[in-house]
């Protein structure tokens, strides 16, 4: 149920609040419990730009999921928090291994090129997850002029197509940068989920595994916007307000962020969220099962399903559920679910899918 | 008064609502009706990356303020806003003329540069005002490839030093840079006190005068967060929606702004708003005015004050009431109202800078 | 004739000019033609930054060959020449499409990023040349914001395999990325090569092809140093000059680098040059396939050979002439001939490799 | 001996080398020695990318010069030395404090800002010169991470207004700078001039007076091109090669920059050039003080004359001999001298300004 605020606005409301769909967690809202958090640090003034005593308490709250050294930088939004975190792990000579599906290789628009000078190495990979071997494929020449040095490995948990490492696995990428004198970056704009599937604590896979530093993602874990730089190894970095102000990625009224990741992470909001978008993904993928014709493509191990259709009843379905394709020529699709996904909405689109699979000839 | 959560949140409340200062407009935190326009826009699925019905509707509002071809590109901060803007509005080789005491020269460690890979030619004025002439100082040598090619002139309204300029000043400073073949910038990030001071609408001096591309600020009038880059001439821009993107200032979910722009533009609130906190200023100002021994430096035309005073008083008031130096060595102090600055606020502020004036020994 | 110093310098021979090896064409000095010419252009005062008339006749030989419309812009080197080349043709949102072997993406630490803060979207070939098939698996997606724009198709000619398009083959590939809005640019490290092995006018291949603009390759064809940035269709740039000093790549006396490319091109140079390294590289492929255990990996269409022999052979052989591993863990070796290869330095290799190769267990 | 060229080449000479004038030292050719130096380093193969055998030599030429630490980095010009330098001894986040008149900031189209994403933060100086007082000016802030953080100072040496630091000055500039923890750049684009107007070694200014890292001008001292970064603080950098060539500054037949160099600086070349060019000022200035009406402008320390006289004049002149207005509207005008300026160009060059001037009604 939406939020009822007490006070007039002039702005109308211009959507209808009971529609959601399987294209993105970012076509989610906010938690209600986030915007409460909001306004509850509204009002009086405090000092901006991080100043507050809500990102001073922030610090706290992150150490208890992440480590007794790290130190969180509230951020804007996904891209900002991956940019800024390599930014803080490279020279200006140096180059980022990262699967070739990576959300900063194909999904921003070369920002971690153009604001960051940053060169990235990709690898193909099956599944969108690195291991020492793959990375081993550039992870080579650090003397050679003419190479950009490779001085960090960037993973993504879970990944863009919805895998997750075991703590395991990302300890041995860990060490294997780490030997090489690399340091590794998860991209975590969806961790919970990561979490919420392994059930172990976000340390056990982030800190406790070796990792330098993170993007913790807030948006889509139930925010109205905000993530977090998280550094991990405060030996890795210097200079990181300097290196977010210079990246745009300082607010002003940065309390409000801070709350938010407080709202979430100070007791189980965050776990709450993400074990909520994960269930209703195991139910759809429940329910696509039962449906012929329709094949799941990965390992369906947080809050997307990847699927292949016949092209024609994607397009059908899209006209009654709002999906992406995924590579539209292969008939692929992905289906999102977040934390507002009720099981109604899942039975409805499977039963949708189900309709439309039987009118094809 | 502070907007009452009827939700339970797991974040705690950790400042007193009641504390205010003279530090800067970005200390107070978000308008009632703001927050209520978000709540109202919550809820549901809307498509992510500005594809939602609130940044569809904002265009008209957007134009009902900035003329026939405004287009509103919603983004995170004030930075952020310039650097897009200034992005769109020259090639690789460009450079911006500015005043030597604009945001973008000296508060934003760089951002320009590094991201937009800008150049900046920079000229003193007397009160953060640009002239035909004073421009004239950088715009020369378009055809001398040695020279970053000035490309566009960057203003702000009001300045750095709360002066506004008027609209007549602003249409010169149009049509010289036109008749160059310059575009022209508005750094907005408190447009709202303009044209409170000026009773008229923003459209007087922005469209009306020849503006090209505008930051316009919300976070200062009473936003949580977000501003918009606005193009008043579309002509001089292309692919906006990539620039924003790769300059990590593109919001998933956007509908967040965009009904916020949208509390604030609806009808009157930028300009209760802005009103408020100049009135506020003025208020301040006649309070000081009667001081002996405190000096005013630049005319108040908005919400700020600046005045000189002994150093110790300085020091010893900023332990009652937060407010920065300025220029710390001349002695000079910035006294910022807000919307949230009370007439009490004032008062009490005044009262206690006489009460430490008369210890001066 | 050419100028004749008997001129005493106090620097030091300090190599033995008649020892050759097989490690780079950049490894060989500068054809003594060049050297007369720059003596010629030697003496007297000269506009400095192009202004000259050595760059100013360049024009008219470089339209010789390249077209009506062509205009040279003489630079340092290859790097920059194809730095400048990218940026000509994209925006600050492009992307370019290139093969993953490209000597932009291994061999230029990230220039084309850090300098130009392109995008490269690199796509694995057999052979190290694109079609419009593997340029599709990347070519897309242009009205979407999270994508670096694709702007500009780079192939190399030759490739950085030695191997050479046809030019219908390169027609292909410009019809193919025009009809998508994308330029194409020609990296000519080693275009006289190519031409060379295709016996047709460089006109053939590039400009009656379709070609955009290309980096004309000097140094390896015999320069001292000097390169150019070649625009053959005019209408797809901007304000060159500019782009050039930006990029750092603007010489003072360019006469010096201008009467270089004019000894090349005024006449013959070029291509007798090109012939010569072509021949040894035949001659020294058909000694090696005269060795039984070493494989030829590509077509050896230009001046370089890429084999593949046990490891312990490549290091003793390495021991007496020069050359570069390519790929060692899978024992590729790359032999590369230049003008100043002699038919005995190719000889006495061949007898080298089978001497090594018979002393293998 | 020098290689003698007896050979053809297919260039012609299009200039009269016994024209010269006075518009700028990179008018000039090479010095003859110069090109006798590149003859004897032709031939044979040399490892390309500065392995080469006269790079390895100049290693110790440099340090003769310019102290025990020192390390040389040939790149091809002055832009690319200076901001190869800049970004050696900053970090992502740093500024550089440097004069308004500095070439760095005026006459390289933004290569800082825009290759090495660098703040520049200028300061008015009377005469081209930094002080401790002028720096200070600047040199603040470096926990504010709204500032770019200043990082070093960057001064020329002489300037561009032909005026000479003293080692003294350049002493206490690095002992200020030092104590705030900045490095010291010299933009030494015309060091030589320097030295022979001061009459001491390059080192009593340079390593001895505490710079840390320097552009080494060959081209306006009678190379045919080619710098040198020349680092004097190892402590003070890391990865100067990947540095060069991500600048796109490295040179693959680099032994022939670095032969230049040591011819040169081998022995004293450098310093008859210097003393030549800088004597030619003096014989003109002197000349141009028995010319009434025609003011000289900066202490005439190097081999530059600047002078204020009537704008016709200047323009009759300039139909005469070349040379460049300085300020156009203020009627300054800039002459230089080069390596190969004669007594006799300056007498002629007099005579002609005497002629002039007598023609002004």
């Amino acid at each position: 149920m939406a939020h009822t605020p007490a006070v007039e606005t002039q702005a109308k409301r211009r959507h209808d609040p009971e529609v959601r769909g399987f294209a993105s967690d970012n076509y989610a809202g906010a938690h209600p419990e986030v915007l409460a958090a909001i306004a509850l640090a509204n009002g009086g003034h405090q000092t901006a730009y991080g100043g507050d005593d809500y990102t001073g308490h922030l610090q706290q709250v992150v150490r208890s999921h992440f480590g007794p050294y790290a130190q969180a930088f509230p951020v804007f939004n996904g891209t900002g928090a991956n940019v800024v975190a390599l930014q803080a792990v490279t020279d200006r000579w140096g180059a980022v291994i990262t699967a070739d599906s990576a959300h900063v290789h194909v999904d921003e628009c070369g920002a971690p090129e153009r604001v960051g000078g940053l060169k990235l190495l990709t690898v193909p990979t099956p599944d969108g997850k690195l291991t020492p071997d793959l990375i081993d494929r550039e992870a080579y020449g650090w003397d050679d002029e003419h190479r950009a040095m490779p001085q960090v490995v960037s993973i993504a948990q879970n990944t863009e197509l919805g895998t997750v490492y075991t703590p395991d696995e990302i300890r041995a990428i860990c060490d294997h940068a780490h030997e090489r004198g690399m340091r590794v970056h998860v991209d975590g704009a969806r961790l919970a989920n990561a979490a919420a599937t392994l059930d172990v604590p976000m340390r056990a896979f982030t800190y406790a595994a070796g990792v330098d530093i993170l993007s913790f993602g807030g948006t889509k874990n139930g925010m109205l916007f905000g993530e977090a730089v998280v550094v991990l190894n405060p030996d890795a970095v210097r200079a990181m307000a300097h290196l977010r102000k210079l990246s745009m990625q300082l607010a002003s009224k940065m309390r409000f962020i801070s709350v938010q990741l407080e709202a979430l992470l100070a007791r189980d909001l965050w776990l709450r969220n993400a074990r909520h978008a994960n269930a209703m993904a195991q139910r759809l993928a429940a329910g696509v099962r039962t449906v012929d014709g329709v094949e799941i493509l990965h390992a369906v191990q947080a809050n997307a399903v990847f699927a292949r259709l016949p092209h024609d009843v994607s397009e059908r379905l899209q006209k009654r559920h709002r999906f992406y394709f995924w590579d539209e020529a292969a008939g692929d699709v992905r289906w999102m679910c977040s934390f507002d996904t009720t099981a109604d909405d899942v039975d409805a689109f499977v039963a949708a899918l189900r309709e439309e699979m039987g009118r094809t000839p």
